[in-house]
Order: C-alpha cells, then sequence, then structure tokens
C-alpha cells in the first residue's frame, strides 16, 4: 500500500505525522511526503520544517491520500499543481483522505460534492461553501472519501483504513506498538466537553494571517 | 518557554511531534529541534526527516527537553555529544522530559539513578539497567524528570506538563485547538487491553537492526 501525504506551507504538524506514524508502522504500507518540489516545507508554527521526498509527478497514483490541514489551507485551495494532482490521482486511490481543514483542500479540487465530511469543530459549518454535507463526526466516511476532524483525528482515522485495509487484527497491533491507549489529563478536546468560554481562544491559537 | 527537542537517527515520527504540537500551540512556548548538526534527520520508517534547526551548542539552557525514543536509541545511548549536551542542560531546566525508549537517553546520561520512570512497555523492566524505578504508568514524573511511555504517551505528558506551567485553562485550549478527543476505533493500545497474541508483532514491527 502506497500512501502520499501532501506537503504545503503552514500544514500543522501532527495531521501529517499522526497518519504517518500509523500508517508507517502497518507491515506492508510505505507513507511519502509529497510536494511541489522535494525539500523542507515548513509548518504553521514556524519550529517544524517535514522534508517532501518526492514531487506530485512522481507519485501519481498512490493507493492513499491524506491531505494534512492547518492555516495554509486558506492559500493551498488555490494551490493548482496541488489540486490537480489530487484530483488526477483520486482518479486511481482507494482512499482519498484529509485531515482537519485538509478537507477544504479535497473541496477545492472539487471532490466533495454532495458529499458527508468533517473538518476541525471551528469551521464544520463552511464545508457546505465547497458543497458538502458537515457532519460533525471525528471521522467521516462517504465512499472513498474519508475526512477527519481537527490535527489529533488523524491518528484514529489512520487506525481505522489499517483495520479496513490490513485487518483488525493488524491494526490492532499497530495500535499497540505505538502504545495508543489515550489518557488526555482534560476532557477539553470538542466545544462538546469544553468549557464554553474556552472556544474564541482555541481558534485564536490557530494562526491564519 | 523554549524548549528543545533533540533528534537523532531512527527517532519515531510521533515521539517528537506529539509533544511539539502541544507546546508549540502554547502561546509564549517556542520548540526548537535540535542536533548535533542542523539538517535533516531521517526517522525510523525511513519515509519522513525532521530539519534540526540548531545546534546543542546553540541552545545550551532550554526550559524544558524532550528526548524522543525510537529504535534509534540503541545507538543514542552512546551518542557522547547528546549525552553530554542532556546532562549540562538538566543543570538548569524546568523539566528534563523523554517519550518511549527516549528514557533510556536520559538514563544513559546518568539522570534516572533512582528515581521513578517509564518508557514503552515493551521494555518498562529494563529500566531499572540504568538505576530507575520502572512503572507503568503512562507519564511518570520524579521531580524534573518527567517520563512518558510508548510513542503516543507524548501528547498526554505534554498536556500535562502545559497545564502546570500555564495553568489548565491554557492547556484546555490547546486540548480544544488540536481537537484532543480520542476515539481509538479499537481498544489495543496496552498489553492490559490487547489480545495477548498480539504482544510479540506489536514489539516486531519496532524496527531494531
Amino acid at each position: 500500500m502506497q500512501v502520499a501525504i501532501p506537503l504545503y506551507p503552514r500544514f500543522t504538524a501532527l495531521d501529517a505525522v499522526g497518519p504517518y506514524t500509523v500508517m508507517a508502522f502497518t507491515p506492508g504500507w510505505t507513507v511519502t511526503f509529497v510536494g511541489a518540489e522535494t525539500g523542507p516545507v515548513l509548518d504553521d508554527k514556524g519550529g517544524l520544517s517535514l522534508v517532501a521526498a518526492a514531487t506530485y509527478a512522481d507519485l501519481p497514483r498512490p493507493d492513499v491520500i491524506v491531505v494534512p490541514g492547518g492555516p495554509g489551507t486558506l492559500q493551498a485551495v488555490f494551490d493548482e499543481p496541488l489540486l490537480n494532482w489530487v484530483r488526477e490521482a483520486h482518479e486511481h486511490t482507494r482512499w482519498t483522505t484529509s485531515v482537519c481543514s485538509g478537507s477544504f483542500v479535497l473541496g477545492a479540487a472539487g471532490l466533495l460534492k454532495g458529499r458527508d465530511a468533517t473538518t476541525h469543530w471551528g469551521w464544520l459549518e463552511q464545508l457546505s461553501g465547497v458543497g458538502a454535507r458537515p457532519v460533525g463526526e471525528r471521522v467521516v466516511t462517504d465512499g472513498r472519501i474519508v475526512t477527519a476532524a481537527g490535527v489529533s483525528a488523524g491518528i484514529d482515522m489512520a487506525l481505522s483504513l489499517v483495520g479496513e485495509a490490513a485487518g483488525e487484527t493488524t491494526a490492532q497491533t499497530v495500535q499497540l506498538a505505538i502504545e495508543y491507549a489515550p489518557e488526555p489529563p482534560f476532557q477539553a478536546g470538542t466545544p462538546k466537553t469544553a468549557p464554553p468560554e474556552l472556544a474564541e481562544p482555541a481558534l485564536g491559537l490557530i494562526d491564519f494571517e
């Protein structure tokens, strides 16, 4: 199974590295970071550069695409080389997926029209602007399109996909290898459980410019 | 707050990027990847390179150190420049921390003697070899030394530290921003909950060589 994760400036690191880690731990799966050019791509917080090891042209037909989110999606939705690659690669994927605001890239590529999809809670309703039906769940599957909620939700999505493609036993083995038995010290991970006054400052931590 | 995450060849990506994302989202916190030299460092699965933006010499006195784990720790425990930096920086840190097998680097630097510590479930008992008292919990605090269990546990550790240093409200705001409300599709994240026959194949997914 060949997975491609496109990088664009000001992506959010965990959006990409959560699914990467789950999928790269899966026997027989290869995960490649791709970009318009090879080389380092800087994240949203300016502290991390991930290296794109291949160009879009190098990987025209991955089995799985995972588009990460981040404040850079505001520019990525107008990035024609990225959108063209997503659109063309999607013709042949088993799954075309996104994490967080990465779903807006799928939307800009025209892939979400009339489809159920999700994204970060902060702009879920805005998904209707690309023709999707916003669904407030952590992982949303509509045919070959799978979208995950904000940032950390990509880990859950990736484990689900590994379970479907490689079987539950393999997915559980990967889960055990990465000791994914979360114990968040607080219960503020969604607007449903967080103190309501935190919503605005939480969105303020996302550096749109 | 200045956080330094040392990179060494064949680290595990999520060990480093989980805490990075939590801490880099925290207002006033700066996270820097450091290495013996600046430049890309390849992870354990060979699919991801993170760029060390600074050298050990550039960051002698971070407030927090987070040492990631990975199969490369087998070599890192003999990496004198890394160990010297950890040992000397530790004199001045607020917290010296590790994720997964990163605790063996702290141990090799002589920091775990007589201390409670944890690591990946697969080699927890081996921590006694560096003089530590192995504790089978997700995050273990002993004074200024904080160690986390395998791979994904670094996210929980980082949220706890942010809560202590910046307050629970800030930590919850970060948690909400990264939508950290985990919904693992399976419950196999620890040996306590996983089918027992998965332990050996799970350890087999970790590419010691």
